[in-house]
């Protein structure tokens, strides 16, 4: 039987972009289908970098006071339907539980497509005073929704995320909770992802079912289109008085409770490899990356060049680096393209004549540069040199996000735009559902967000010619 | 509106210990109900408790090599029915979904009970070759089984878990693997949750439904009653065969894998809670408390007390202790009662003599002793005293563990012992189910294991007098 154990190619990027992204999830060895459509297995590495996305949430949630909790993953039929706007919203995309074993349910439980009703149902019991308040909740959990088509991380019918959950004494609280943890998606994103991001606030159209106001990142991939990256609610007091959660204030006055719930998921390494990968394969941010350099021994038959990628590799390591030595026995040059398809930010070769001259060669995921690197300092040039890989990284994404953000005055002129080359398109806009929709019709595009800065282009909605004051973007979407 | 904040009573232990766990896991704030019969919710307590276990058995997988994954949480009907015993085994408790959306689907879906089949269905597709393997993969995720009666953290239909599934080249190296994660289960009881564990292998009547061995660790809690804490199970080939999971070994012939698979859940905190808790609530193992030293300012009015209470647990802190000030305008006292119903297993009191004196008086959880330290080595202090509190709670586990168990050689010995203290019986055993299920009939009693050390104390089963060469504990269990 043939071995399986080489690199394989991979679609040009520009020749097919969804079969080069086909490609690289199968390739990098990032997922495995199963046989529940919509349910993927996340492999290894993929596992891995969704943990080193949740170590750098939870610890911002944990500085921000927030807690960790789990709620039921079932939901029974009633409690969905609690609040009008939420269950319209999710009840044609749940999973109905019926039977328990061998007996028909009296009523149908659903898997949870996020736990709103949940939450409310707990907050109802545990707040009762204003010294409860607020409550910083989030849960670490995977839901489920019964989405017709799917692709690995952008669509799957079950993802994992984490989903905050919040309740507060006014209106000023909650909206600042869910503007603060906008921000920290934002963070999280530009900094540790190295994908720059559009913060904004989404249209009527665009909100989450039940939510007073949703705000979103909004991140530009390789191909012009738009992933929506992480989203943060403000949900007023509906849910509150739809589930009676109230409190006594200072004064012994019963209020209702103001609330948001904000969430990012298994979406954002989607985001990462479509933002960031190219013709061969994955470019991972050192943030998040499982293995942030790969040592490889070149001649690891000479002697003393196996220990020496060792002693290196464990002077990265405990410099904090996560590091793995290549040992395996395939040529130098399948290793460095296996490396490259995963995406592993730094490589750091060690042969012969590099012990001899007392450096190593370390070579850049991002942009292919080699440095020599005097072995006598080489903790902190690998780290200099993966803090470069990040900026690199999201300064070429950063470019690419303006570039590709064009204004725009009239429908006619939007449509030769998007038709021309994917982005966004910047416009003024109305504020009518009807002007939006004929957007969408005209070029597929879908508003994006309203960004905080309102600094007008203009005074005329593209689509009616009627007063605009709102400034906003527009993009094809994941 | 009354304030709900007072330190409630809670039933004594000895006048009725299930209603002194109830009291205890509703009145620490580990648990709410909620409308989904079985399922609880994790409230920030008891999750922060879990996330110290996930922690130290996380790490200690990684060290040995394993790696996390994140299979599908359903299971279509004809996957789970490919392995004849485990399916028998699962089939009656699980919860099935039948339709998606308003669709009727054409195959049920179970929600996992365990994820056995899951990760089956992937090995057979990613193991082809000697090198691919062992494949030693872990899940940290919740699993869900339709039981009848259930209690909070002991039996629950959803609870939280890690499940390890490993394939590895022959029966060696898989049997090797199931005894390795035992070994890392019982350290992680012994040590981290101060919880003393007899290990051993299980009968064929108590073994995992299509294991080959299944090992155990099995705790004693105060009312002398066994809690099974974690099982480790040696599958054999049979599910690698119900499943086509095979490799070329390096002379290329083809060879079906042997497997693990081990797991230990949220029912640990349960045992926490039986094994250690007193008449004034929880006492946590400082492993994995949330809070390991609650730092409480007397006459926190007087000039500098609430300054130097908080600089202390700075100090703590940032030797790496889990600390909190408790600064809320409650009695002194009132603070003394929560965080001992909470378990914190050291409270720190500064008060304004402590301070002209330079130090400060540390009180035990466990034992309620009292020591004065000085300020200037607190952090040494504190870790020595936390240090104390686990070897103090082990000791009188170990203690109970070993003066209720007691050694019989008749039947009706047995009946007379079980009636009289709850604890564990050692005997012989014949072997035959006959004879274990006439002890449950006799004596309530299931078999908990047989040890490794098979030293025997006699040669006669205990029921039908024939020739026993086995060594065997029984015990009432939860």
């Amino acid at each position: 039987m043939a071995e399986k154990r080489f690199v394989e190619q991979i679609t040009p990027r520009d020749a097919d972009f969804a079969q080069w992204y086909t490609d690289v999830v199968k390739k990098a060895e990032l997922i495995d289908y199963t046989s529940v459509k919509g349910c993927v297995v996340l492999r290894p590495y993929a596992y891995a970098i969704w943990e080193g996305i949740q170590r750098i949430l939870d610890g911002m949630f944990k500085a921000t006071g927030h807690e960790n909790v789990y709620m039921p993953l079932l939901i029974p039929e009633s409690l969905l339907n609690k609040e009008k706007e939420h269950v319209e919203g999710f009840a044609p995309e749940v999973a109905w539980v019926t039977h328990g074993g061998s007996e028909r349910l009296e009523e149908r439980l659903c898997i949870r497509p996020t736990s709103e009703t949940l939450f409310c149902e707990h907050y109802a019991h545990v707040i009762s005073s204003w010294r409860d308040l607020p409550k910083l909740y989030n849960q670490w959990c995977s839901v489920f929704r019964w989405e017709k088509s799917t692709r690995p991380f952008l669509r799957s019918r079950e993802f994992l995320w984490q989903e905050g959950h919040t309740a507060h004494a006014d209106e000023a609280g909650a909206r600042e909770e869910a503007l603060r943890m906008l921000d920290a998606y934002a963070e999280l994103a530009e900094r540790h992802l190295a994908m720059p991001v559009l913060k904004g606030r989404k249209t009527d159209a665009e909100k989450f079912a039940g939510a007073v106001e949703t705000y979103a990142i909004e991140a530009m991939m390789h191909d012009g289109q738009a992933l929506q990256a992480g989203t943060s609610h403000y949900l007023g007091d509906g849910f509150a008085r739809a589930f009676s959660i109230q409190y006594s204030d200072a004064g012994n006055a019963q209020r209702h409770v103001h609330q948001t719930s904000w969430g990012v998921s298994t979406r954002l390494i989607g985001g990462i490899i479509m933002a960031h990968g190219d013709d061969s394969g994955l470019r991972l941010p050192p943030a998040i990356a499982p293995v942030q350099v790969a040592v490889i021994p070149i001649s690891p038959q000479k002697e003393g060049v196996a220990q020496a990628a060792r002693d290196l590799a464990d002077r990265l390591s405990r410099a904090g680096l996560r590091v793995k030595v290549d040992e395996s026995d395939q040529s130098a040059g399948w290793k460095f393209a296996e490396h490259e398809m995963r995406g592993v930010p730094l490589r750091c070769e060690v042969g012969p004549r590099d012990l001899e001259k007392g450096v190593c060669l370390m070579v850049r995921r991002d942009t292919g540069e080699k440095a020599e690197v005097p072995l006598s300092g080489v903790e902190g040039s690998a780290a200099g040199l993966l803090a470069a890989v990040r900026d690199g990284l999201y300064a070429e994404a950063k470019e690419r996000l303006e570039s590709r953000i064009r204004d725009a005055f009239h429908l006619d002129e939007m449509k030769a735009i998007a038709a021309a080359q994917p982005g966004f398109l910047r416009t003024m806009w109305c504020g009518d559902a009807s002007c939006e929709e004929a957007v969408r019709a005209a070029t597929g595009m879908k508003s994006r967000c309203m960004p905080f800065d309102q600094t007008p282009i203009g005074g005329r909605c593209p689509v009616c010619s009627g007063k605009a004051d709102r400034l906003i973007y527009w993009g094809l979407q994941y």
